[in-house]
């Protein structure tokens, strides 16, 4: 991975890989790597932060080591959606997970997500999102997904800034 | 999935995909899908064609359903090569798999398997192997990659033939 350090992500950036049916998301966090990997292996605090501000998560199941399972809920009644997958690789600097919207279950993508210390007390979030094809990709990138994303990353900010992680 | 029916798989075939980081194998067995389904699934079965002939394989874990995990050794005293993963999804029709050899423990791929009856007592079985990058892909290719496949499909032949599947 290379960083350019002349960049900063205040705001997630969102972007199509050029080569490869991937999302690449980056954001920059007043954080250490530990606080960002105990912000997505804590279930408690994943539920805290976790897509949309206006959907309420339920956990189901977070049990971040490798090999472990993982599924949550979101919204309300009459509209609540499910998300589960897997955890292949949970390591301080590194988790790798499948993810799949039940809603389109054969729908499979292949999420990495690493931590970056830029070593002035900020860690920069570099997540990729990997599927099968193009279609699958552009049809993710249309569907309003940077609200959940934006959200998000904006609660863990309040998350940090709280003292709560 | 596109099935061209004029096409037979006696032997695997492996493509590079020529859009995706993918790698696709078709392989024709006289089995049903149940059966091929099984043989990707009980623990006893994999250990018995797996991988090369000539690399005896040993199964640490094999917990063949949504959320579980799996790791394997082959070889013996001297060259012992590990590989684990987690299932993401099991179902008759199709199994959705992580695969990673531990010699590289940051190579994640994204394995999907189908199986397709071919309504003469014949199922193909299509393998997709997707990787985050073209070069990960054609390394893997080009890694030998089809001694396993070709004797692990022709072991499953033999299963087949004398009762054990």
């Amino acid at each position: 991975m290379t960083t350019d350090t002349r960049t900063s992500y205040a705001e997630a950036a969102i972007e199509a890989d050029p080569t490869v049916p991937a999302i690449h998301i980056h954001r920059d966090f007043a954080a250490t790597p530990e606080q960002l990997f105990r912000a997505h292996t804590d279930p408690d605090l994943v539920r805290r932060w976790m897509g949309p501000a206006d959907r309420e998560v339920e956990i189901q199941e977070w049990d971040a080591r490798d090999g472990g399972s993982w599924r949550f809920t979101d919204g309300s009644d009459g509209d609540v959606q499910a998300f589960r997958g897997c955890f292949h690789t949970v390591r301080p600097d590194r988790i790798v997970q499948t993810f799949t919207w039940e809603g389109m279950p054969d729908g499979v993508a292949l999420e990495t997500l690493t931590f970056e210390d830029l070593g002035d007390g900020r860690t920069r979030l570099h997540a990729q999102s990997l599927c099968d094809s193009f279609e699958d990709r552009d049809a993710w990138l249309r569907s309003g997904m940077e609200v959940g994303v934006n959200d998000g990353y904006a609660a863990i900010d309040r998350l940090l800034a709280d003292g709560s992680l």
